[in-house]
């Protein structure tokens, strides 16, 4: 593979997780050449995390036998608050990093240029790059995994904000007094959508004496469960399931007609591991309830899409970063 | 006045609203040197309150002892989507228009060039220009009155969005189930937290028994209630009015909380009836749940504060409009 590559452009794309660090490489087109995980080990703090990073961009790249000095930069994804001028993560929930100088470190240990984003603004970049072919003003991402983010594209650029925090989606309080979160507030857009607020009302309901085909499948603790358990129990026709879905899709439907409101891009994006696992569950639902909750006018020509790009769409959109960001140098 | 203004640059600043049309007339430093106002009828249809807008304008200008030839341009604040290229109200609730080429007519009947934008941009819009002297690159501006408007200024520059539409904060769901909405949606921002919302809530209470220094002053319907009584009722230590207004107060913290998450700007701006009547009463209550509400790092250093400008707002960012749109030319 080298001798068709060594003389293209060539970038990496890297997605750091609270709990895996993935990598890429890409050729000019974001095609995958070859990819790699390693877990993340935040416990062990930056430094440790930072060679890890450095160890999983190395096999990757050296998996599609290559070599380092073959490739032109690096994107990378993070977590929180990210400066991308400065090259540093401001500050981060999920690793636990307060002003950590990502990009140096990166460069001083693998001798070629990087560049850094918040995670979900990678996201929403990759996409605008890859699948939004008309290439939309405005554009809003919604990620719905173990946690909800979003990104923005305003005016066909990242839009982050004051504190490089912007697309804080998940956090957006739609039902006051409602399900607990994980950020101490009640009611927030990820409380009631996310995996993880899934899994807590099924897991709840089981816990009270609710039957699920889930528990055949997996044991009543369900322990083990994840997105591509559901999508199974609603094809076995398991209505609960089912009702506890729409009830996320419905939530979620919400939140995008807040943001036509508020925002009103021309495309709202959906996507993430709950939408890559149950999009045709899901879609048609959020389409319709968004429309619903946008005021008179405002949602009229506005596209709401599912990305295609799944579990991916982090170290494509590193990519999609690492080849922007060298091309203006 | 004429002798010191004719060799001046003049404008007009027009605010259309539902119910009552307001003019001014202003110098280059956009200080007032009349203004005028005349209802709205807007059930007569489009042309015959286009004409009224005329009338209220001439008003204005000869209350000054001025011409419509010494005025340079006029700006117009209307509500709903609004479209300034096109120079067409695309369509509003409020009065009922749909694709009415405003700026076109207007400009047949006073033969100065006419400039339109939608309302609560317009109040942001002067904000930006006369209070905002640091010209912060982000800014949001909700306006609290008799329904709840919003307008962003995003990079330097009104952000209307795809439809012109965006800003329209009031319809942002917060509390799904909630009480009901004009709009027909449930828990809708506005339901919660507009002049309406609180006189519905209050008007409610007295009828299940509630006792309250309002009804002493104004008689048990409260008919004639206003933003005003709600302050001198809590000057009179009526807890019961208190309680709500610091719940209204609230729901404006998660609000902003949401947008601070959402659009993470530097400066969030509140104006509005309701907030000019109570904002000693409400501000401090809704910076402290604001910052409640937004994630960790999000809200340093972003300002929460109140604009001075009042029920002016709209005549005073109609002529920066005015001022603005004709300098480019």
């Amino acid at each position: 593979m080298a001798d068709t590559t060594d003389k293209k452009e060539l970038y990496v794309g890297v997605d750091l997780g609270g709990t895996k660090i993935l990598a890429g490489v890409f050729d000019h087109q974001h095609k995958c050449l070859a990819k790699s995980k390693i877990s993340t080990k935040a416990d062990r703090g930056p430094g440790a995390v930072i060679d890890r990073i450095a160890r999983c961009v190395k096999d990757a790249v050296d998996e599609c036998d290559l070599q380092m000095k073959q490739i032109r930069a690096i994107g990378i994804g993070a977590p929180g608050s990210v400066d991308p001028e400065e090259g540093k993560v401001v500050f981060t929930g999920n690793l636990g990093w307060d002003n950590v100088p990502l990009k140096k470190e990166l460069e001083k240990l693998l001798s070629v240029p990087v560049h850094i984003e918040n995670d979900c603004n990678i996201c929403i970049l990759g996409i605008y790059e890859l699948e939004l072919h008309e290439k939309p003003r405005h554009v809003v991402g919604l990620f719905l995994g173990t946690g909800i983010g979003g990104g923005l594209i305003l005016n066909g650029k990242l839009f982050s904000g004051f504190n490089h925090t912007a697309g804080e989606v998940g956090h957006m309080i739609l039902e006051v007094g409602g399900p607990k979160c994980t950020c101490g507030n009640q009611g927030c857009f990820e409380a009631l959508a996310s995996r993880s607020a899934i899994f807590r009302r099924i897991q709840q309901a089981v816990k009270n004496g609710q039957k699920t085909i889930l528990t055949d499948m997996l044991g009543s603790d369900l322990e083990d469960l994840r997105s591509g358990d559901l999508l199974k129990a609603i094809k076995k026709g398991d209505k609960f399931v089912e009702r506890v879905i729409e009830e996320a899709a419905e939530y979620t439907g919400i939140a995008v007609g807040n943001i036509i409101n508020l925002i009103n891009p021309e495309v709202v994006v959906l996507g993430g591991g709950v939408i890559e696992a149950l999009e045709d569950e899901m879609m048609a639902i959020i389409v319709e309830t968004a429309k619903d909750y946008a005021m008179t006018g405002t949602a009229k020509g506005i596209d709401i899409i599912a990305s295609k790009l799944g579990d991916n769409a982090g170290i494509v959109g590193a990519s999609v970063l690492a080849k922007k960001m060298s091309r203006k140098e």
